[in-house]
């Protein structure tokens, strides 16, 4: 049971370890962070819609380990060193399906899911590391490939906006 | 150590358990499901949006128990005994601090997040307690307090058309 037991600590510090412990996956330039094993599974802070002008309408969800949720949920500012957020964001189509069934006890009703993915951003807390970034060390993969060093540049200064926040957007929603 | 986690699981069988545990608070007519213990920190199945014809446009989440969440990710129909599948369902709102940030890189793009709560449902799987509803109870909840009868009866038939997959409309998006 002992061995068990620091097994499954060992395993959760590699799953939330930033830019760490992938060799065989790509880091995003500038930054060094590769895709958190497990992030799929994190806890939900919260979701969003974006009509985005020429490129389609999306849905999106933003996750959190364990450290970033409890930060959240606690209101505690700046997010503490190991705090990851991620930031999944899919295309949104009609649901001819839903709305069929919605038109009975809700004509005029209009659903939409998620169509596919488009891309996953992460934004992984050392304040050491990522000193002259707010802390933040920023990743914006496509397909399972970090966008380029052009794109990437432009991660926080676009976060700027929320210095005030720790340079988070999100807000956690109960 | 021993003792640490057959705690631990006590405490998880406590907090999956449909319709139980929780006597001082309302359960859902007809189905008695209560709402369950620490739903808000299970894992994302998928996101929505619902543009609702007289209600108000709406974000919506989809999260998973455990039991849920692996069903979904093999495929498995129909769900197994213990599956509880919540839907929470928030008003949606523009964020004009969004709108301002995302004006420079994309001019035209619009951001909606969620303004409040409206109200959050469960699905709960127990093939033989629920027998004569395709094997779930239901449940809406607004403000902590469950609807009435009259909402419950609507749930089952407003399920029917999802009958080939186990009557769950949501698909899990990866």
């Amino acid at each position: 049971m002992k061995r068990i037991a620091f097994l499954l600590v060992a395993f959760a510090t590699v799953a939330v370890a930033p830019a760490s412990g992938h060799p065989d996956e790509e880091a995003s330039p500038i930054y060094g962070v590769t895709i958190p094993t497990g992030y799929r599974d994190w806890k939900l802070i919260a979701v969003k819609q974006l009509l985005f002008a020429g490129k389609g309408n999306q849905l999106r969800a933003q996750l959190g380990n364990d450290i970033a949720i409890k930060a959240f949920k606690e209101g505690t500012l700046p997010f503490p060193d190991g705090s990851i957020i991620a930031a999944i964001h899919w295309t949104q189509v009609a649901s001819e399906s839903n709305n069929a069934v919605l038109a009975g006890p809700f004509p005029g009703t209009r659903s939409f899911v998620i169509g596919s993915p488009v891309n996953v951003q992460f934004m992984v807390k050392d304040s050491k590391k990522y000193a002259a970034t707010g802390g933040w060390g920023f990743a914006d993969f496509t397909g399972g490939k970090p966008g380029d060093k052009a794109l990437h540049e432009t991660c926080f200064p676009c976060h700027t906006p929320a210095k005030d926040r720790d340079f988070v957007f999100t807000r956690y929603e109960p």
